[in-house]
């Protein structure tokens, strides 16, 4: 990059089902973590990731009102949003504000509160990220989007159910180990395959689940950061944005994601690294088919070769190349526009050596993947410890 | 600025009741017009405000959507955010775009399509820009709030309704010479004094309209302009941001707009100019009392002086200093995303010397005002042609 970033602050709030605490809540619980755990005594802009406050909460205009709430008064404030994508929007708009030198100290944070609305409800504001007039107006919502992506990668590469499974046990793995987890049990390849059918080839347990939640973090230009005299110091040394198609329908191949593959190697080739470089991933598993998928889209599998990845054993944290090791979106959960920043915070842990049971050793560098939509908008950062 | 940034091409769909065309269809008419004005014949990327696509629409995504639709593909494609003033914001967010290095070529626009929901559905929405849990929950909407601020200005100052009527008429004046305008009649004090009450003391000719309408600008550095040898450059030399409460309840005087004021304060900074140094000015007259309140943070009138601006004819397109020679929010209309890229259009328009019978003699600086909510966050914007 032309400017390196440094990460001085990461924060979350409590993940779950939060009936006792509003939008503005959840996010400030975030960002005063953010703030504390950096040590800085102000900031000069932040950036809010949100999916869709207005049909969740009825409040837009969500960045000004954070940052009444936050105290931080008359600074800059901005609302980004590309879908489910949203949080990794904030991180990149806070990284040009840095480059381009009108500020010094940002916070980047994302959130979404989910349950202020019922399930369908909640179904329907999610499907507001595929194309309303094609899509959604015909019937379909995002489980069976995926569905029909996870039928063509069985059809074309021989893919399974219980392949698509292993994915979720790996992350349900992952997350028995992550505190912050909002379903931090383990599970088994059975209790996948018997669990509810949503989307034919998709069980309730392939799905990421509804949370509330929040997650911030404070960058610095690595100028201001080496001042601060932290160790070790996390860099931001890539980051790639691509889009495509809205629906479905218009692309040649549903089981490539172009917008993953463009994104990825933008950010790879800003990094100067390869993908056999990175240590450890964060990635968008919004459905187990998504988290194969996207690591054959980032090159780490060849085509129609991700579908092992999780039953080798390959992206365990303690396998060669782990993936998510936060638990994901699937164990984690999955606060849409808070999704983007957490994976930073999950990376930034384990680049600091505070993962816990969870470490990934020798953790040098690591890339986090978040995705909008069905693939329409994708975000790649890399971040290294120097 | 630290490095200036050129503004190379306009353009505005049709505004009105589009029952026709939908949310996607005049964004891309607008960023076609200008694309063509601007004769590039790429992008590198494309910011999109949009107030709430989501609960005008049932559409979240909306930069990829859009991207997808005006047909460029993969690029990075980002919405922002801030109610009223998501035009403004995906202005400053193509300028830090350049600024960091990382586009040469951006689009910057805005749409709002307004008409898919009822009046009410419109009412509520428009709400969100509100603080719901403190201000909308309670039973108030945006002709509540602003009504509340005309009637402590009248209180504090002495404004008379006549005073917030003059603004109307000056505002539909200076649309009736606008082919683009929604409203393009002329209208006089007894019409509005006559016309509905809408909020006590604002009438329904106090409130601009609901619209369906887009704007785009194609930005370049200022490098690149002066190889493509435009004759004038129109050059953005100031730019700023600032957030307020966003509860009036929380302010210590709801008549003084403080966002308004730190924005432009900062924007005037970074051009080097003062308030008396700008030829003209768009500003957001979402009600009458809006356009004196603004006038005021801006120092173009002391505290309590703005109410006589518009009845003295000062402000007029032929006056000293001309103030929304588009028709302003009021008779052009206020698609609300679209709103503030609308405002560049105009001051380029102006600047180029190609605004017809409304032309401001020897327009050389111009400064556009992007409001949020109640003024909870602002945006300003100068303009110079070189």
């Amino acid at each position: 990059m032309q400017q390196d970033i440094a990460v001085i602050g990461i924060g979350l709030s409590r993940w779950g089902e939060l009936w006792e605490q509003s939008l503005r809540d959840i996010f400030v619980e975030s960002a005063l973590h953010a703030i504390k755990d950096s040590g800085v005594d102000h900031i000069d802009s932040m950036y809010v990731g949100s999916m869709s406050p207005g049909l969740f909460n009825n409040q837009e205009h969500l960045a000004a009102l954070l940052a009444d709430y936050l105290g931080v008064g008359s600074i800059p404030s901005t609302r980004v949003e590309s879908a489910c994508a949203s949080g990794g929007l904030a991180m990149k708009m806070a990284c040009l504000d840095i480059m381009s030198g009108t500020s010094e100290i940002v916070l980047a944070g994302g959130v979404e509160k989910m349950t202020d609305v019922d399930t369908d409800g909640a179904t329907l504001a999610l499907a507001s990220a595929a194309d309303y007039a094609y899509e959604v107006y015909q019937g379909v919502t995002f489980p069976g989007l995926y569905a029909m992506i996870a039928r063509m990668h069985m059809d074309k590469y021989g893919t399974t159910e219980q392949q698509l499974a292993e994915v979720a046990v790996k992350n349900h793995l992952h997350g028995s180990m992550n505190s912050m987890a909002q379903f931090p049990q383990k599970i088994n390849v059975d209790a996948v395959l018997n669990s509810v059918v949503i989307a034919d080839p998709l069980h309730i347990l392939d799905c990421s689940p509804i949370t509330d939640g929040a997650a911030a973090v404070i960058l610095c230009s690595a100028e201001k950061a080496r001042q601060l005299k932290l160790h070790p110091q996390i860099r931001i040394s890539g980051l790639g944005h691509a889009t495509d198609t809205m629906a479905l329908h218009s692309r040649e191949d549903i089981t490539a994601l172009s917008a993953v593959e463009k994104a990825g190697i933008t950010a790879l080739k800003m990094s100067g690294k390869k993908i056999d470089d990175i240590d450890l991933f964060e990635v968008h598993d919004c459905f187990t088919i998504a988290e194969i998928c996207i690591l054959e889209a980032l090159g780490l599998f060849p085509k129609g070769k991700g579908g092992n990845a999780a039953a080798s054993g390959k992206t365990r944290f303690d396998g060669p190349m782990p993936v998510n090791t936060s638990g994901g979106l699937k164990a984690k959960g999955h606060p849409v526009g808070a999704t983007g920043i957490a994976q930073i915070v999950e990376i930034v842990t384990q680049l600091r050596e505070q993962a816990g049971e969870r470490q990934v050793k020798n953790a040098r560098v690591g890339l986090t993947q978040n995705m909008g939509g069905s693939g329409g908008s994708c975000l790649v950062h890399i971040l290294e410890a120097v």
